[in-house]
């Protein structure tokens, strides 16, 4: 019970506040409700996808809570509370009523998915505990945890139950440089201890010429340059073409070039194009080259048994990186790392830390300390999300959500195909869907006029916050893009959509001014 | 309303099960529930601070959640809400009750803290929708949080308003990682783009010969090589000297040896030891060398009017490190990095991905998209916590933490010293102490003797569950280390803490097998 005690300096009073179990239920019930009714508006669409206010506005808002006055807790302790609850429930509708709406049918935008709420409730148990890892004693649970994610995840993507080692990090990019450091490290002897400088020609990379821009800044970070990325060709589908694969490496076996590694997509950012990848194995295999996969999209393919067939070769590759926070559906971040040859869990990094690592820890105790395979030594509990959801639903429900966007992908494309003024720019493999507006009265204009006519229409019906969709660059030519990455997101949001761009569209073509300029 | 459809397959109830806005207001008033039962149990040390079981024992029963029956979603809908309602409480209760409770005032282990649990429910906002910046309109208003709090914890280190930059990352070791780039970019031309092998010396990296693990790990990271990490001499109380260090930069600079950077701590982790900022910045600005400042731990002194003299010098540092899920009390992971120039704000990182940085947005919008000048490109809202906490109770909560804990380390290190048969290794700085149990039966044994029977000592104690303190190694040898990290922990709290080392010390030495092996 709340009771006053008038004795407390103010300084007591607000630490006591700020870790009182009773508080933290009370805040906790006050944000149920908040949420609920908050996610009841949004998934009808009740109010704008984006709630679009500028930087410079929402940054004075975000500050004038800073910069305003404390609440005193000088007061009575019950009074205190009252304040502490009224301007919390303040503070959060501050924070919903400012964002980007990802669970709106209408959000259908990037690789980002509206996550199942229900995992981020078991994140925030994670969170509200501060289970950290790091050394297993320090989130034996979270440890516990991330192993058995680890496990059933990596069996899912075809590894061998027991034959193969990864871990979770904080987001696909510091998967990917996890990945690449760990190649660099294996494939360029001693780079870890004496760093890459070396006589003879310096060590690249390969990379799918539409890899994400995280692989090409791995080559930078890493040391290797990025000048040093050198791009695989691609087929007439964005795919890495195999032979052409084949021709790069002998070159550069011919020339003594060192090879980090091969990195391929599945899929690709652009238009999610899924690379070849039992030809692409078969190809690193005859060169000897590591092959690493960027899966952090469509990793979860191996969830369907309709989609498998599109990472089939998958557990082929010597590290493989899958996203839990994409086509998972659990809030970020929560990235895999996976190492065929679990030999190499402990390659990415080595150290000495006398106050972490204790040498009286029991063997097999060790293996379980996290922070030997990862960037991060503190680390968030970021598997709770993903256990939790599994655990109610079963492995199921990850197959479901791939089924319903990747099948959504195609319907989409096949109402482009059928609109006389819009133009799909590829057969979709998945449920990322590229597409341009070309109404009548363009249809002669040139491309470029095309692609800025696309991003200034864009820009203008995210702001309006009808619908959220991107954009992306194809050819050197702007276009519309689109992942449909929301499960609640139907075949009719999708109809939609052509209709809500045909009018800003039109609106555009109307204006006296300028119509094609960016605003 | 809940009613039932008979008609839904069983794919569609999942996913409306697992997004529902009914089912996520219920679950979240049932965490509220369990969290306040928790924190009440675990702030009145009802139950053990480290729930200690065997990883295999661990991973043995998550994993059996995984693999057991799902959930079925083939009867009334009312009843299969029931049943994830259900089977979420035993999933939380599971969680809380195996794990490391860092809000029982008896732990007063590493660098991670008894975290606000009113913060963890701000970060709950994010993580249920998802806000993930990258660029500014994925999260509009996590981008402005992050910038507000950037500029205020900034100001509050020293750095005058509006001439500095920074972000947030996932973690102090990216965040050393992300400045340490910052200065190969800056201070070995071209290494982004063409890698660091170049002609000549090889760069070094200076750094405090106790810095954390993650320095010399970014060493072998960045392709510099952990070998060419300098150990900069310390003083008698562990700091970095002056004086030697003004030597070893001469010394570099007489050989035209490239160097990355001055690494310096405060503090460095073994015993908290605060460089003197102002002597070192000094030194560096000599020899024109980019001064790095590991501030994770003890950034927050700033906040306080007692202990801010400890990070006096920190403004003139290139770079700084400071977690705010440390010493500001907030969950696991939030750290930030500043530049004193603003302009190396995008030094880090350059990249090209038309997918998602739209040439049209306007150029001042472009300048909040936070991958732009971090590792990650989809991000957390990994402020909300400590945006939240401080527009409740103002900066003065961070004050008061700081003032408490470090306020305990000095008394405990008094207690320390009263006791006959306890050895405090230094005089602490601030919240961190390092000490060992010297009982009279050991007062005349080896060093390595000491060493070997306080680690096992701790070990017996942390599996006890009685209290959870951690170990360290200095010159050598094994001895205990507390960080007081809880501002519930009390000086009574301590002095438990004494006879409970005695206790488990006197059982061991009573033991007839070999006292000291580790267990």
């Amino acid at each position: 019970m709340m009771t006053d005690h008038p004795e407390l300096p103010d300084s007591r009073r607000r630490i006591e506040a700020a870790f009182s179990p009773c508080l933290t239920g009370r805040l906790a019930h006050s944000l149920a409700d908040l949420l609920q009714a908050h996610f009841q508006d949004v998934t009808a669409s009740r109010g704008r996808v984006l709630n679009w206010n500028s930087p410079p506005e929402n940054v004075a808002l975000a500050r004038k809570w800073l910069d305003g006055q404390p609440l005193d807790a000088a007061g009575k302790r019950d009074s205190f509370a009252d304040d502490v609850a009224e301007r919390f429930s303040a503070l959060v509708q501050t924070i919903l009523s400012r964002g980007n709406n990802l669970h709106d049918p209408r959000y259908i935008g990037h690789q980002v998915p509206a996550s199942s709420p229900l995992a981020a409730l078991f994140d925030a148990v994670g969170s509200a505990t501060n289970q950290v890892m790091a050394i297993y004693e320090m989130g034996p649970w979270a440890s516990a945890v991330e192993r058995s994610v680890v496990e059933t995840v990596g069996e899912q993507l075809g590894l061998p139950r027991g034959t193969f080692a990864g871990l979770i990090t904080h987001g696909g990019s510091l998967a990917n440089l996890t990945g690449l450091l760990t190649a660099r490290n294996v494939r360029v002897p001693q780079s870890w201890e004496s760093g890459v400088a070396r006589p003879g020609r310096s060590p690249v990379l390969v990379a799918h010429a539409d890899a994400h821009y995280g692989i090409t800044r791995s080559a930078g970070i890493l040391g290797l340059g990025t000048q040093q990325v050198l791009r695989a060709p691609l087929d007439d589908r964005r795919r890495m073409d195999p032979a052409q694969l084949d021709q790069l490496l002998a070159d550069l076996r011919a020339t003594s070039t060192p090879i980090v590694a091969v990195c391929a997509c599945a899929c690709a950012t652009p238009i999610g194009a899924f690379d070849p990848l039992e030809e692409v194995a078969a190809v690193c295999r005859r060169h000897d080259v590591w092959l690493h996969v960027d899966a952090a999209h469509g990793g979860a393919a191996a969830f369907s048994d309709k989609y498998r067939h599109l990472v089939a070769g998958l557990d082929q590759a010597d590290s493989v990186v899958c996203d839990a926070h994409k086509m998972m559906f659990v809030p970020a971040l929560c990235a895999f790392v996976f190492y065929r040859n679990p030999q190499h869990r402990f390659e990415a990094f080595r150290q000495d830390a006398p106050y972490l690592f204790d040498p009286s820890t029991p063997g097999e105790t060790a293996e379980y300390d996290s922070g030997l395979m990862t960037i991060e030594c503190t680390k968030r509990a970021a598997a709770y999300g993903l256990w939790g959801l599994w655990s109610l639903f079963g492995r199921q429900l990850f197959a479901d959500m791939v089924d319903t966007t990747f099948d959504l992908g195609r319907t989409f494309y096949e109402m482009l195909i059928a609109a006389p003024d819009f133009v799909p720019l590829h057969e979709p493999e998945c449920n990322i869907v590229a597409f341009r507006y070309v109404p009548k009265q363009l249809a002669d204009s040139d491309p470029d006029r095309i692609g800025e006519f696309n991003r200034t229409l864009r820009r203008r019906l995210i702001e309006s916050g009808e619908f959220y969709i991107v954009q992306t660059n194809l050819d050197g030519v702007g276009a519309l893009r689109v992942t449909i990455i929301n499960p609640l997101t139907t075949a009719s949001h999708l109809s939609d959509l052509l209709d809500a761009i045909r009018q800003v569209g039109e609106a555009i073509l109307a204006e006296p001014s300028q119509p094609t300029s960016a605003d």
